[in-house]
């Protein structure tokens, strides 16, 4: 019987025009990448599940798709397990492998593995898909691609610079006016932690003031104190509550509240020193902001924290995101190398382009000249000129059967194919070819030469 | 506790300069498709299990990769299935996913399942990762690419004279010389059954007879009998144990001794038009050849039949393969659209590439310049210009810290970048550059434009 087709929810099929569209978008990224002096790596789609669990959190575990070993893989498993039903630990019985879930793990793996050939400040970037196990919505798939860009073995700041300008020079080139780099850094919030003296209810605070837009002060207020963070911590950080205007009034407002903590004014100064330069080479079409709600997978970043958000027309979550992390090798056993790094959010990218209408400039990869068969001698004195064609570079066929010429000349209509070639016996005799423009309907008789010139 | 980093066995981490090579084999194959009017689709990386299971054969269902359901996936198993072990029942109960085995099936299955949006005949390549969970060994991984292009909804005999060129065209590019293109038909194989009159035993005669040159034609003849091949049988084919001289003396030896058969005969009316039509054509630098004993998944394809070997120093595997099939989209529920199509095996040709040393050409994704870093003042004076220099489109970079000269000049030297930028107090004074050419190790202070001129 047959199957009725479909793929699994939160995967895509892409069309030749998606296709095109989507390595419009990685090109640019791509050739950015390169312009900085990153290279390109690529790891395997499947790691050892030890290399990757555990590293993403609790949620992220569960998120994590494993593969199932090989063979008669329930032989060897403990008989209880599988009568308690017990899926977490029989997990780890019958699956030692797992779906790459982002490409810092696996990258942080691949320069411990790989130390000893790699030359330090290492840049590599790194364009792959991603998979996780999550609810499908707008945006979000389970299958997704990652475009990063990552140095390790540099504390610079200059480092968090570039990426700045990294960003602004990929939205640039995609044309996409109006994005916002959202800016924060690690230290800031262990400070105003520190200031509120509530480090465990650190994330608790950001949430509620990320909120400020929507419910005002007063609700943030009221549901920092739900929080069980005090009155009184509530008020050192007043200046939080009007956190407007430039990005140096915004560090001046941080360094005076945070000036009884040494690691926020840290974070203070290494914002600064950002932002400042940011401001004399400047950004042609992103803007920067200092957000200090911004706390992204807290735990994991511990200096520079970036998130892009789209034009605010489009309603959408950010489209790239990135930080610095001081000791992400240490996992695998290599300590004090620092990392810093940004990702693209492709999938996202390109919901925004396409929402804005950004594409228009897509050239689609079909052919430029359809040749119409007219039968086996046609069809033989055609593709003497196609090879000739194709030599030259230029994207041509031949109708691969001698149906009927209204069947063919909808075909080229609809793949809406420039120029099409007819040839008969007149030609044949001639020998000359009768190109038709398809756009303006226009024919012509002529040699191979003028074909070639008049196509290319 | 560290963990000792590693990688999945058959799976291959590839650094900056493989990721160049395979990238570079990739873009000529795809010119070459795009250049004969094929187009890129995509399909996920993994597809419901009912669409991969019970398509490659018994064997091909062992090695496909399954992905375990999320969360509590024991929860509604059959109790009585787990206790007795039964890996391959359970397997159905907890997987519902697998990863891609081929790009074959899943092209088919969007074919059925988009067939309103397309325009056939459709002309399709995809390039993407495929997994099997096969034994390892030289040129055999468990995650490899394959780079496919297909036609479906046309029988022509023209789209098989295509594919031998589209081989030639992509392996002249390659600059590799002396591959061979072997070609067979289905029709031709069942011919040959039924002259033997023993349709069962053709996979059997053709492995035999494949050993004709190791083990000479008394060997194979031994072995055919062994297998239960009649002598009578045997002696109607001879011609085969003396198949030699030019393609066309190959199809009359063959169309002599087919007389009987009228699906052989259409076979070698079907294989003749694709040779003579090629022999007009002409190869740049394949060879074209008949070779009765290819067989490849004899159950699937039925018409042409092709396989490419490397060049004869190159001890390794076939480098691509492929063939008619006329109903694939059956399965899917489309019945009576014929296909055809062809696969390079990337992983193989890069191997055979690397051993005939034909990597020469490409260009490895790293800086043109490094400027030195000597402190803040210098560094910020350098961005400036990398900012010029990068909208120039020249890859070049800030080294991060201002580290030794040494280490900065290791660092450039290592990595074999083409240009350094040195930036005291006197260029900075001057509003200059000191440029050094680490090729012939001569060093000019220049500005900026003069800069950009000579790295250009």
């Amino acid at each position: 019987m047959a199957q009725k087709p479909g793929i699994p929810k939160g995967t895509r099929d892409f069309s030749p025009k998606e296709v095109a569209q989507r390595n419009y978008i990685m090109n640019i990224i791509k050739e950015e990448f390169e312009t900085f002096g990153f290279q390109p790596i690529e790891t395997p789609s499947f790691e050892n599940s030890s290399t990757l669990m555990g590293k993403y959190g609790e949620e992220g575990d569960r998120l994590i798709f494993k593969i199932l070993n090989s063979g008669d893989y329930l032989k060897k498993v403990d008989p209880t397990l599988l009568e308690n039903k017990d899926s977490k630990k029989v997990t780890s019985a019958i699956s030692e492998k797992a779906l790459r879930y982002d490409l810092t793990v696996p990258f942080a793996r691949y320069v411990v593995q790989h130390q000893n050939d790699l030359v330090f400040p290492f840049k590599r970037y790194q364009m792959q898909p991603v998979w996780r196990a999550d609810r499908p919505q707008k945006g979000r798939y389970r299958e997704f691609r990652q475009c990063d860009a990552d140095v390790v073995g540099s504390t610079s700041l200059w480092q968090e610079v570039e990426f700045v300008q990294l960003y602004d020079a990929v939205f640039t080139k995609l044309r996409l006016e109006g994005t916002t780099i959202k800016l924060n850094n690690r230290k800031i919030l262990s400070g105003i932690a520190e200031v509120i003296d509530a480090q465990d209810k650190l994330i608790d605070f950001t949430v509620a003031l990320d909120k400020l837009d929507k419910i005002g002060q007063e609700g943030v207020v009221k549901e920092m104190l739900s929080k069980g963070i005090s009155e009184e911590a509530i008020q050192k950080v007043t200046p939080l509550f009007s956190f407007e205007g430039s990005n140096i009034e915004k560090l001046d407002k941080l360094q005076a509240m945070l000036e009884n903590s040494e690691e926020g004014l840290n974070g203070v100064k290494e914002l600064r020193f950002v932002i400042e330069n940011i401001e004399k080479l400047g950004l042609d079409s992103a803007k920067l902001d200092i957000d200090v709600t911004l706390a992204r997978g807290l735990n994991y970043y511990t200096g520079a924290i970036y998130e892009v958000s789209a034009p605010d027309t489009v309603k959408i979550g950010s489209i790239g995101g990135g930080g610095r992390y001081d000791d992400l090798t240490g996992i695998f056993g290599l300590k004090g190398i620092s990392g810093i790094g940004i990702s693209f959010g492709l999938d996202r990218i390109y919901l925004v382009l396409e929402e804005l209408g950004l594409f228009d400039e897509v050239i689609l990869p079909k052919p430029t000249v359809t040749f119409i068969n007219f039968g086996e001698a046609e069809a033989a004195y055609c593709m003497k000129a196609i090879k000739e064609l194709r030599k030259a570079g230029i994207k041509s066929e031949l109708f691969p059967d001698s149906a009927k010429m209204k069947k063919q000349m909808n075909y080229a209509n609809k793949r809406e194919i420039p120029f099409v070639v007819l040839v008969g016996e007149k030609e044949m005799e001639n020998n000359s070819f009768s190109l038709k423009n398809m756009k303006d309907g226009t024919q012509k008789e002529c040699s191979l030469e003028e074909l070639l010139d008049i196509v290319k």
